[in-house]
């Protein structure tokens, strides 16, 4: 059986649906804390509690035009051949046959239903003509036409962008509860690494895993703790990940997890607590020697130590992670549909994620699948800016056939307009 | 005419394109200073100089699979039936017949040129059976294949991403030069305006503008410098500007900018400097009364006061000009095709933004234009994800009709996969 050999020695690989399943079924993730943050600083922070607005928006009626306030009845009939003459008065109140002047925003006086626009009218001396009628409300914000008191202006659970900010200080607030940063450890495992900083010898090459992961974490607003690097020794990993159990909500490591000689990962989770490792081995490619544990209630996910394999490992599994610990319903990075340049064979039975690099040509989307010759060539991510899923029931893509491109860096526009 | 009457008093409107080319062509961007910062702080910086690396990556012939490093020579012919066998040897070289075992990442010994799966093999005591020939070169990753000494791996201009951070880690740097943050004084003016956290009484309103501009340099890495309310006064519009020019790169304002009672700004701005206002009425919607200006060398952006024309504003005018200055090529929104779900009217002659919602029904997206009843409502764009430009050239969009939605908020699956 050939095909289950190349498989390491994993038994059965378990397809991604199942693994997520299995893996957030046998979690209770914690309720983060909640923190008060002043509204200028909540920039994609994530609101903990819903914002139920304490007053009208507008607080009053409103003239939306800079013109005059007016009753819309006194305007009925008017025409240019048989203007309407209403005399401009000053006080709070707008009676039969007066206009009051009023700015956009200015509240409307009393008495007054409609702002008839300058435009439309002329001034002779303390009177205005009024040559086309309004209607009762016209040119009016009415008072809560924006928010009504009571409303829940803004959800528990949304990424707070800078509109959000604007809307939730239109009320009156200064401070909002969001939730906090989730915590996750970083660790990475094997002989050969070293720090950036040092020389290499020998098969010895730079650690930079914690770096990009540390990165993908703060993207999506958890905060990352460093871990360090641990030699192939599972006492020295053991001692690290007791380290990040104290310290974060979660961890992810990287290294240490095929099923080869040094795979001492999952045998260091399995010795720091119940249930251990409860998925190893996913149908996908890259990423296959990904596993998922769970231990002190926290959650572990074990990446491969390729950065290309690990990225994917942490799209798929420490993204909807971090997004849950946030209170996200959902937060899936922004997708285009592309045509792929060229065929793509992929693996019956794995769900595949093949780079690509999407561009944009005239109206049309191209997506040019970035050749990869294994999942530790780093430079493959930054030559692309997405990623396509293959599914499990396809055996590749096709040239020319639309897909979707899952973006994590911007598209440039080659050739033509938007 | 009521066409140009209703412009309240611009002589003539300024298509959005002509708009940018006079701005930027009146500009001479000041370079922004470059600054060092270790790669771990680097995400979303913009790199000030291109990378280029000083090593091979791999630095060596390294195995991209556990198995063994052999000559090729020595499997051509081996079959199940009739293999190969090579002697397994400890040492740091390969001579015929023989093979080293060699894990993902080891350094390829010499006289070795390809690596044969474990899974392809059988070890029996001392010696390997080969099944299956490899050709050389088989499972090896080269030295040089991922990153070529001498090759620029990141170029000046990119703004780094996880997987940047990754690869100029991998070449072993640890820090890099980004350009410094561009700095963006934000003023607000208007007599009603107060700010957040006091208690507005009558036709006061609470002032937003300064926190949405904000967040918005902030998104796009820039530093935003607060310089506070000023009054309907030009005496202390103008003190709030000189204050800007010493302390920022640039300056945007909101408010004050219609030809009405209370539009100051402008008139403050040719006091500061020349050549002042350059282009003030621009052919769009929302947002024509937004103008731009240099004084001092430095850029001015005007926008209204209203918070949605004054976010359409910064999008079209202040976005490519802090892009500009970060020394970016040109950063787009995402952006994805949907069918637009009801018919929208817009002005000919007036380049229009409309806000949607875009989602994703099954492999399909729609747009569902989000009411409108002003500029004035900031509610709108909390519920739009994102906006449709419709040209010059056209009366509206057609219901049905496929569009390009910019994001500027995620998209949410209502059903379906993607």
């Amino acid at each position: 059986m050939p095909h289950l050999v190349r498989l390491k020695g994993f038994q059965k690989l378990i397809p991604i649906n199942e693994a997520l399943r299995t893996f957030f079924e046998g979690l209770q993730i914690e309720k983060l804390r909640k923190t008060a943050v002043p509204v200028h600083q909540a920039l994609n922070r994530v609101l903990a509690e819903d914002v139920i607005a304490e007053e009208n928006l507008p607080r009053f009626d409103k003239s939306a035009m800079d013109g005059y306030s007016v009753r819309a009845e006194d305007t009925f009939e008017a025409s240019p051949f048989k203007p309407k003459t209403l005399r401009i008065v000053d006080g709070n109140e707008v009676d039969a046959k007066q206009a009051k002047q009023v700015w956009t925003g200015n509240s409307i006086p009393k008495g007054a239903n409609a702002v008839m626009m300058m435009e439309k009218t002329k001034q002779v001396t303390d009177e205005i003509e009024v040559w086309v009628p309004v209607t009762p409300g016209e040119n009016v914000s009415k008072k809560g036409e924006d928010v009504s008191k009571g409303d829940v202006t803004v959800k528990a659970g949304t990424r707070l962008k800078p509109q959000h900010l604007g809307l939730i200080g239109a009320l009156g607030i200064t401070e909002v509860d969001v939730v906090s940063k989730p915590k996750i450890a970083v660790l990475a495992t094997g002989n050969e690494l070293i720090e950036v900083d040092n020389r290499p010898e020998g098969n010895q090459i730079f650690e930079v895993n914690r770096v990009i992961l540390s990165a993908l974490c703060r993207e999506l607003g958890a905060e990352p703790v460093d871990l360090g690097i641990a030699k192939d020794d599972v006492n020295e990993i053991v001692k690290k990940l007791r380290g990040g159990l104290e310290k974060a909500n979660a961890i992810i490591t990287t290294g240490g997890t095929s099923v080869g000689a040094f795979d001492l990962v999952p045998a260091a989770v399995n010795g720091i607590g119940k249930p251990g490792v409860i998925v190893h081995g996913i149908a996908m490619r890259p990423a296959m020697p990904t596993a998922l544990a769970i231990a002190d209630k926290k959650p572990i996910i074990i990446l491969s130590g390729n950065p290309v394999a690990a990225m994917i490992g942490f799209e798929v599994f420490a993204r909807p992670l971090i997004c849950k610990m946030l209170g996200l319903e959902q937060e899936l990075r922004p997708v285009v549909r592309a045509k792929i340049t060229r065929r793509v064979p992929t693996t019956l039975g794995r769900r595949s994620f093949v780079r690509v690099h999407a561009s944009q040509y005239g109206g049309e989307f191209l997506a040019e699948p970035v050749s990869t010759l294994g999942s530790g060539v780093i430079s493959t991510m930054t030559k692309a800016n997405g990623y396509v899923i293959v599914p499990e029931n396809r055996e590749g893509l096709e040239e020319g056939e639309l897909v979707t491109v899952h973006l994590f860096d911007s598209v440039e526009v080659v050739d033509g307009s938007v």
